[in-house]
């Protein structure tokens, strides 16, 4: 229990900190300084009331506690309890929400305190249960993990994702921290006050609850206290607040969210707050100087596969994995409960300790993944490439974290066949190629897909990686070097009319092609775009002016996969680009008829191809 | 109660409907027979058990009962209930997932019996709280929904989101059938055959919850009968079943999903199941022919907007649904709980009947309005453009329902400002493009956006609408026509050497550009691209033959959006296409500040435009 001395300093502090709120909101204009005020008291109790244990001068302190604000709008009440701890002058929270100040609208990792960007909700707790998956499986180091999760936020389905897998992984070193402030957006919440409504459910999904008045020091702390001796289940703190508690005419009223004082109100406000003392700093404790022992990088060996019996690329995937851990110690793998059609499993079978199951549930699977990588750590995250946009959200989240992930969809495109178009990833290159920065990858054999994995492991960053359900034959010899921004011509004369531009599935489809209109007497120049993005401009522009037209085949509806980038890469080329793509509504079939369907098989490239150079013919009279 | 008679008929019928799923697999070669023995008392129960009522001549009867398989890979189950009830036969059920057969391998609406398409697990029962919304609230019909669930997918967080919106609702025509068989595609569920667990989560979600055993028809019956009766919220039947049940070497074995039994293994089974009577029938209650009359269609008032009063466009959405209401009377209108953002609220003062608050969870907002559109209304959902990426997998999958829905997503792009990039929607374009026949478009003042919900409203289809959170100045005269496909060239002159494209803000971003330039005596063509997608490829072309390039302004990232989507219409016109768009990572600041930033401000595209008449230039000698 904390003594009337340090209750009196947290109280001091508290003012403080809700001054800060206030002033650096009104500066800028917008923002949330209500969402913030209901928080204070239960944030600085953790961060000064002698829980939280944070070696200031070391952010990157492998054994630190950890906080996440999930309900990231709350921006003011996280840079003020960092100006109360010191880390940041009020001439720097009087830049908030300014062009080029680290103090962001809602957070990011520009200010580097923050763990991970967050400000679309429902998506801390997914991290904070990366970082303790990691506290207690991976680093085995004693760091709790903090989450700060609004009310409105609980709504999202991501949260009870994050719940199940907490208490089904037994997490007992997360702690969530609900400020029930009543008030959404633009009205009550779903349960209002109702804490009985949250604690059940919270406690249906195996935590521990405790609830308290949010705004009471003591049972604050006390709640704190009691969450660290929890065993073997995460704790959930569900606090009664009050939306703009300290300021009369904010506390608890409709209209105010997302809303900022202006001077006069601004005046009226800083008059109740009574005296604050600006000057004094909250106290935080020092963590045990811990770190784990890394196992050294070994080299891997080189991939290995018969030249004459075809491997699906997924299978590579799972293979590569495998071959490659040695060499990145850091690897982690997680599935969505479909390792065996991933083959996530080969790596799970080698080293089941680097591999966690997330069960069907994509979107935690994605933060839980950003937050192992805040920790270091290598995520491979795999699932059906269809079932990433059911968490495009966190991936698009996770690029204002600088995030370090691997994606793998498995699954690709109609090729798939009779289990029909629910299953088919048709989207995800335009989903992944939207995300500024990323790497875009889709081999078509195993021995590309091997390397490819190796440089997806190697580039720093968001890299999605495709693979394609069936076996296809080995394209590749071992030696052959691939690289992201690269591609592969494989047929090239001087004699070439057309150049057709493929990736996975339709790399074979294409070389089918080039044999029958070899038999008919035309050459076609065929291209391997295993690097969707980047997109190797150069020898694209080679191509371009080597051949007088361009043809994309993806397995892909038409919008923002490969025909897109190479048109975009040509953009000032004058080639005409011809797309073939999956322009009919998918169904179930054979993998062969559903490519003849969509227009993406050799015999659609035949007809293509010829009808071009039909073209050219009439063209020159 | 049933009587014994009646228990034995529904005996022979499990036996039916397991030698159809059976024999259908296997000469199918793939599906899921296991996944659908395990559900056959629980299915069969309701539909010939004198639960269901529907009049199997009329499947749009509006007063039939509902039967949604969220667990859409039993799929065999499915078309053999259908077949046990006479409407298919045993030669249709031979062509299943065979390349044209309706009866593909996960159902969609091709087969007409099929409510809409699931296979992506965790979508059924948002799109059952559609369904039973309509009836509680829209057409007060007493049908009832029933949905049938799988274990694994209960780990998706969008079906907690859907259990909290139907028990806020208190829709007890609504019951959920969970068929707890214990192993999910690679093992064992987080839960396995717990079935408490599942007791307490969803009891704590607010349902009625029935736990049975799910092969005793005694119990399934007695379950439904008691099911019907909840008053006030919704009824989760929980069933232990087991996967493959009925066939010894089938039954609760891990390595048989998605399996399906070769010739030789199949006699097997056929001989356990004992004597077939292939000719019995199944009776399905007939429901009362009841209907709701509908208000009939009044034509809208004219938009109205002062000429020289900047609006937002997502005021001017807010204000046309008000409007165009009379004129759509099956409107109904979902809001993630930011209606006074997008400002769906302007409908819902004026209307609340026609509107549903969905609290922040937008996967389950968008299968609910799904529900809807299948129930005969026009959904119109709305959030910030950026947190659609939540519910890609539930739009993604609305495609293949034929859905009839009209999203629209505010805060479009880094002119929202200092809130930062977690709300600005920058992947919003690519996302909607990239779905097969979407219609997406992007007004740039108030007046177009009103003529562009009404074309919306008409079309049928999937339309993305993308508004801007800041006012806009009235561009367009309230008799100016709008079209989807339609585009306006605003500058034209003979002189014109680079055609500059823009949609929504950065259409003020050109006309500002081209008044510079033509100060500075050079003339450029400005053209209002607000339908990206179909775009008019004719007017783009005419611009490309009367000018030398063409400049391409979007706030959006460079990929799927508007630069991609006039490359693709110009892709066999010999015309460069430069794209200025959003490619450096955004962050908080004002609007100009970050248009200027992102180089789309007039300022950037004066330089482009420059630049390119330097180049033009040079290359003239």
């Amino acid at each position: 229990m904390a003594n009337p001395e340090q209750l009196e300093t947290l109280k001091k502090i508290a003012t403080q900190i809700r001054y800060h709120i206030l002033t650096m909101s009104t500066q800028a204009g917008s923002g949330h300084p209500t969402s913030s005020l209901s928080g204070v008291e239960l944030m600085a109790g953790l961060l000064f009331g002698g829980i939280f244990r944070y070696d200031l001068n070391h952010p990157k302190q492998p054994n630190n506690d950890r906080l996440i604000f999930s309900k990231g709008h709350a921006s003011p009440l996280f840079y003020g309890l960092w100006a109360a701890a010191g880390k940041l002058t009020e001439a720097e929270l009087m830049t908030y929400r300014h062009f080029g100040s680290p103090l962001e609208g809602h957070p990011t990792p520009v200010f580097p305190l923050v763990e991970a960007a967050t400000g679309s909700l429902g998506q801390g707790l997914s991290i904070g249960v990366g970082q303790a998956l990691n506290a207690k499986y991976l680093d085995k180091l004693p760091y709790m993990t903090y989450v700060f999760l609004g009310d409105s936020e609980m709504a999202e389905g991501s949260q009870w994702e994050a719940l199940q897998l907490a208490a089904h992984y037994g997490l007992d070193n997360l702690v969530g921290v609900l400020d029930v402030n009543r008030l959404g957006q633009r009205g009550e919440t779903m349960y209002g006050w109702n804490l009985m409504a949250y604690e059940k459910r919270v406690a249906a999904f195996g935590w521990e609850t405790i609830l308290i008045d949010g705004h009471s020091f003591p049972e604050v702390l006390s709640a704190y206290q009691q969450a660290i001796l929890v065993a073997d289940k995460p704790t959930m703190i569900i606090a009664r607040t009050v939306k703009g508690k300290g300021v009369s005419f904010l506390e608890n009223q409709e209209g105010w969210h997302g809303k900022t004082l202006d001077p006069e109100q601004l005046a009226r406000a800083l008059a109740e707050l009574g005296p604050v003392d600006r000057s004094l700093r909250g106290t935080v404790l020092q963590p045990e100087d811990l770190k784990t022992a890394e196992l050294p990088p070994q080299p891997a060996a080189p991939p290995s596969y018969p030249p004459d019996k075809p491997v699906a690329t997924r299978k590579a995937y799972g293979n590569a994995l495998r071959r490659l851990y040695p060499e990145f110690p850091r690897m982690v793998v997680l599935d969505a409960e479909v390792s065996n059609s991933t083959y996530a499993e080969i790596l799970q079978e080698a080293h089941p300790e680097r591999f966690f199951e997330m069960y069907i549930a994509e979107q935690n699977m994605v933060g839980v993944a950003l937050g192992l990588q805040c920790r270091g750590k290598l995520p491979f995250v795999s699932t059906f490439a269809a079932f990433f946009s059911r968490a495009y959200d966190q991936i698009r989240m996770s690029q204002y974290s600088d995030a370090n992930l691997k994606f793998c969809g498995s699954h690709a495109g109609v090729s798939i066949g009779e289990d029909g178009p629910s299953q088919m990833g048709l989207e995800d290159l335009a989903m992944f190629r939207a995300i500024l920065g990323s790497v875009v990858i889709y081999p078509c054999d195993a021995v590309s897909t091997e390397h490819l994995v190796a440089a997806a492991a190697r580039h720093r960053g968001i890299v999605y990686l495709r693979t394609t359900r069936m076996a296809t034959p080995i394209l590749y010899g071992p030696e052959e070097q691939f690289t992201i921004g690269g591609c592969k011509v494989l047929r090239h004369s001087p004699q070439d009319a057309v150049t057709v531009i493929g990736a996975g599935i339709t790399v074979f489809e294409a070389l089918k092609a080039y044999e029958e209109l070899q038999q008919q007497g035309f050459s076609i120049r065929v291209i391997d775009l295993y690097s969707v993005k980047p997109v190797d401009e150069r020898t694209l522009k080679e191509a371009a002016a080597a051949t007088r037209a361009m043809v994309t085949v993806e397995d892909h509806y038409p919008e923002g996969g490969l025909g897109d980038a190479v048109r975009a890469a040509l953009a000032d080329t004058p080639i005409p680009v011809y797309s073939l793509a999956v322009h009919e509504r998918p169904k179930s079939g054979k993998p062969e008829e559903l490519l003849d369907y969509e227009g993406i098989s050799h015999g659609a490239i035949i007809k293509k191809v010829q009808d071009l150079l039909h073209q050219f013919r009439l063209a020159a009279g």
